[in-house]
Formats: C-alpha cells, structure tokens, sequence
C-alpha cells in the first residue's frame, strides 16, 4: 500500500499541506488496506508530509496491529485530548469533506487558532486513478453488471411491474455474490423521465414503452454503473428519434476519451450533439461522475470540471433525454482512460433495441 | 408536525440558540415529514427561534411545495453565496453533529467570525421522546421482530452455518414486507464473545454450543433491534450459569426503568447485578443506546449519560457477558418509558432455552 500514501503525500505537498486528517472510511481503505464503519466513534488516519502518520483506532474495532503509529482509545477516553495531542495547530489542517461537525467542531473550540482547509481532495485525487488491482476489479464488476443486464433484457415482458423487474436484478446479483451498489433504478415510460425515479409495484410494462434500467453493484468493494434503454414489442417514430440522438451524443463523448482531453471538453461533445439535435433542453444534468469504492466519486464529466483525462482514470458517460410526461432515454458506460484513448468497460450492445 | 417544530425550537431557546441549520436528513423528516437523501447535494432545513424557518432544496430533488420558506437552487447555482444570505453573522448558529465539512468549512470561511456550536441536540432530544404516532408504528416494528426471531429460533439446527441462519432471517423480513436495520448478526460459540461478529459461511453450528442472534428491522422507518442466546441441544453447567447471571441482570436493568431515573442510574443497576457475580471484566460496553429512525440515536444507557428517563423514550437494555475464545451471552429489549414504568417491546421469552 506504500505507494498510494506517497502518491497522496505527494498530493499533499502540492496544496502546501503538513497535516491532512483523513475520516472517509473508504479513503482510509485504500490508503492503509483496513477498513471500518465506525459510526459515532473516531476512526481517524492522519497523514504527515514527514511520513509520521498516525492510525486512531477504538479498541472496539477489533483492528489489529496496523504496522503504523497508533492512538488506540477506549470509550471512556477522552478522544478529542487524543487528537489535539497529535495535530499542530500551527500549520493548516487539511480535513476530508466528510469529515463531520462531531468531531471538527468541538477539534476548532480546542485549537482556537488552526486553520482547517477541506484537504480530501490529496487522497480523492489519488483515488480517481485506478492501479491494476483496482482497473482488475472494476472489469470484472462491470462484467458482472454486463451478464446481469442482458438477462434482465431478457426477462422483461408485458405486464411485469417496475418493482418485479428490479427485484430479478438484484436476485440475479446475489446469484452472482454481489449486491447493488445504489437502489437499482427500473422506469417504463413517462417514468424514464424522472432521473431519481423509484421501482413501482403498481406500473405494468405495455407494449411500445421504454425500459429504461441504470443498475450496478459491488465486486471486492468496486462498483460498476450502467444504463440501458430499449422498447417493448414496438417504438414509435419520436421515441427511436430521441434514442439514436442519445445514442449518438453517448458515443460521440466516449470516442472524444483520451488523455489530456478535459472533462468540460468531452462534456461540451455531448452537449453539441443534443443541442444540435434540437433536444438540449431536456438534458440539463452532468454527463458522468467518477467512480470506485463508490458509486460517485470526485469528478464530474460536466461543464465546470476542467480536469485533464489521465490514463488508469474510470468514469460514466451517460447523457440522457427527459421529456416529462412522454419517455427518457438514457445510455451510459463505464470508460476507462488509456494511454492512447479508453477502454469500455460495458459491452452490452447499444443499438436500438426493440424486445 | 407543528408540535414537532415547536419543540425542538423550545429547545433552542433553551440552548440559547436564535438559529440552528439541520442537516441530518432524518432530523428533517421528523420535522417536516419530508425525507430525501441528498449525497452531495445542500438538503437543509434552517429553524430560527422567531419561527422564519427556511427549506434549502435542490430542483433534482423532485420535492412539491413544502409549505415552509424555500431557497430552490440547481447545480450551476453558488449554493453557499445563498446559504450565507440566510445566516445571521452575529449570531451563534447551531449545526448538526453529522453536517459535513463540504458545507461547513466554505461556510467558515465565507463568514469568519460566525461561532458555530454542536446544536443537533435541539432536535435529538425531541427525536429522544417519541410521540403517539412513533410509539405506534415502533411497537409494530419490535412485533414483527418478534415473530422473525421466533421463527429463526426454531430454524436452526446442528450443521446450519451462521451466514445460512441469518440469511433466512433477512428472507423472512423480505416476506414481512421489511429490511434489516444492520447487518443481521448470528454468531455460535466463541464467536458470540465479538460483539461486531459478521456471520461466516464456514462456521457451522455444533451441539452445545450457543447461538447468538443479535437483529432489527425497519418498518415504516422505524427501527427495532433485539438480541436473545440460547443452545443448541445441551448446554454446560458453566455457560448456563453466565446465562442467568445476564438474564437476571437485563431484567433488573428493566425493572430498574421509570420517569426520573437516569440513564446512569439503569446501568448501575445491571453493572451490579454483573459485578456481584465475579464476571464484571467481561462486560466492557454501555447498557443501551436510544432508538427511533435509527438504530443508534442520541443518549446511552451508560455510565456517563445522566438523562432522566421520560415517558415515550424508547431505549435497548442490553447487558452481555463476553469470555474470548470461549462463549458469549447477550439479551436485548426495547423498552418504552411509560407514566409509571415501562413497557417491553419484545415478547420472546427470556428463560435459558435449549433446542
């Protein structure tokens, strides 16, 4: 794991940080291999540019030796002394964006005169750039995912609910050993058209609707993410329109995927598609988000984010088309960023699909 | 929910506190009845003591007018610029102890001389004394607890292994129409001496040995949570006396329970009870934790929580005896504070059971 610490001590450096608190369990994870839900208690890894870093561990974690230096407390210690014994207040304290009040609060009435920065950026920054083992595992989730989605193709048929629909996708996940990373999103419809929709028991599948399906899971602690969209029995002339423009925008912003191309570029590819389509008001969200241990990660493919594409970096593309009260179309893959382009990591066909 | 509201903002004033921004989404639920899980997005809800309350709410979320004052924003907005317009500068705001650092360092450093204090308590101690309405539902909740327990009970047998014992009973949540409020836990043996065991696929259950089942589920977001031990064709002399030592305990910490005594008090009872019988070291943790949305909810049945219990809390008593590499025994309730005493929510008998 050392080279994930120098690489986000490097980070660190580079925002001029001495001291960075690292709280997201997931953070500490892929730093340190150890993992933990700690809820209310302080579960806390403190990375120091000197390479002194210190783990705080309650013993009620059941961790054992680290191979780090350690504040291991009891719950009827005093945290908070324990933490301030070990942060200088001198020097600006990076703290992670998720760190919460519970504890930053009550560090800032201790150590009136430390300057806290939101510091999560030096490991998030790390973490968007897949190593090996990470680029291994999340094939192999977007694979699963993949199987999983061809078979709910498959198995959708006039007359089944929303809800029946997503309850064989997570039965076929547990048949694989994984379970859904977010609650897996199954829309017919005018309901395609709500981007948060939640399964229904009460809407049927008729004939001529979209399905529109955005599911994923968890493989060894990575996630995969896809959507499909596709057409029961039949599809009239402006729902096949709207797809073959998503279609298109969709591939037109994977092929735009390459090193050094910033985010807001490979989203303004998309954005000239749909807007050229005629369709542009009704995609008004993000073209894709980076993802990891979780779903959504640092990085947005989206106007404002203007990092550059780097190889090992792993993102959604899915632009969408949402028009209330009529159908949604959405499409996404998951890509991997190359040496000299990108890799999708979903291989389920894209065409137009009439079931 | 007025009363809702009007309670937490007697607490405010009691705290001194003429603002208090919420953030825990369920603290919102509680008090506005509207739920949504915003992930990165700004979900608040601002309570200030001259009632001028104020709904902060993404377009994303899908949520219909609220009946409060809303700032509506999307995501091309500057959400904090319009938190700042709401926030008195001059006086002490009140966070929740679960805000983030995302909000709540850009928002010190926009106002730098606002003082920002751990404030959820405002909220937490309503949340703490359940009204009508949530004793009902949570009764139902520890009922249908009841029923899975019982038939889990009779579900195992000698051979059966941990994972395959609490997948059965996350089966039969599914078909009480439920979902586990956390990882339902099955622990045989020595395991039962780890308080966070996860149940293995390899550990198969012997005879004489000790099955610990530690479960809640969640129904209509309410949460329940109990724990009993028992035996799988026999028990020794020595784990039948640790099972009444703690089951004479659990029920004097129970009987111990009424308007006025104080947390500390309930545990002293039972940390006697343990003590008197020479087993004190192995019983390390509180007694009890409140519950209500959430498993865990502010206030402990502990040494150091001097809370006077009051009619409508809803708390576990939960005294174990933990002998690593031997045995362990934990036997949980949920129990109400009534006018005169309590009530216990669970009816699955308590005596030493062998099956």
């Amino acid at each position: 794991m050392k080279s994930r610490i120098d690489r986000a001590v490097d980070e660190m450096k580079k925002a001029g940080l001495k001291q960075l608190l690292v709280s997201d369990p997931k953070s500490i994870r892929y730093l340190t291999g150890i993992y933990h839900e700690p809820f209310e208690r302080m579960f806390f890894f403190l990375l120091r540019d000197n390479g002194e870093h210190v783990f705080f561990l309650n013993h009620l974690f059941f961790i054992g030796p680290t191979g780090f230096n350690e504040v291991r407390y009891s719950d009827m210690d005093d945290q908070m002394t324990l933490l301030v014994e070990q942060i200088d207040e001198k020097e600006v304290l990076g703290v992670d964006k998720v760190m919460t009040a519970r504890f930053l609060v009550p560090l800032q009435e201790r150590m009136p005169n430390l300057k806290t920065v939101i510091g999560s950026d030096c490991v998030d920054n790390c973490r968007a750039v897949k190593d090996e083992e990470e680029i291994a595992i999340m094939k192999r989730s977007s694979e699963i995912n993949d199987l999983v989605m061809e078979r709910a193709i498959k198995h959708a048929a006039v007359g089944m609910s929303e809800k029946e629909l997503a309850d064989y996708i997570d039965e076929q996940y547990a048949a694989e050993g994984v379970v859904p990373c977010f609650t897996t999103i199954v829309c017919y419809g005018e309901n395609a058209a709500d981007s948060h929709h939640v399964p229904s028991a009460d809407v049927k599948l008729k004939e001529g609707q979209c399905v529109l399906i955005d599911m994923g899971c968890i493989y060894k602690n990575y996630c995969s993410d896809m959507t499909r969209t596709f057409y029961m029995h039949s599809v009239d002339d402006e729902q096949a329109k709207i797809y073959e423009i998503v279609r298109e925008a969709q591939q037109a912003a994977c092929d735009a995927v390459k090193p050094g191309v910033k985010m807001s570029e490979i989203y303004a590819v998309c954005r000239k598609v749909i807007d050229d389509s005629g369709y542009g008001k009704y995609w008004t969200i993000r073209l894709g988000h980076f993802i990891g241990q979780e779903d959504h990660e640092k990085g947005d493919v989206g106007p404002n984010d203007h990092t550059p594409a780097a190889p090992g970096m792993i993102f959604s593309i899915e632009p969408g088309i949402y028009i209330e009260g009529f159908t949604g179309v959405r499409i996404e893959d998951l890509v991997l960023v190359t040496e000299d382009g990108y890799e999708n990591l979903n291989a389920v066909d894209k065409k137009l699909l009439v079931v």
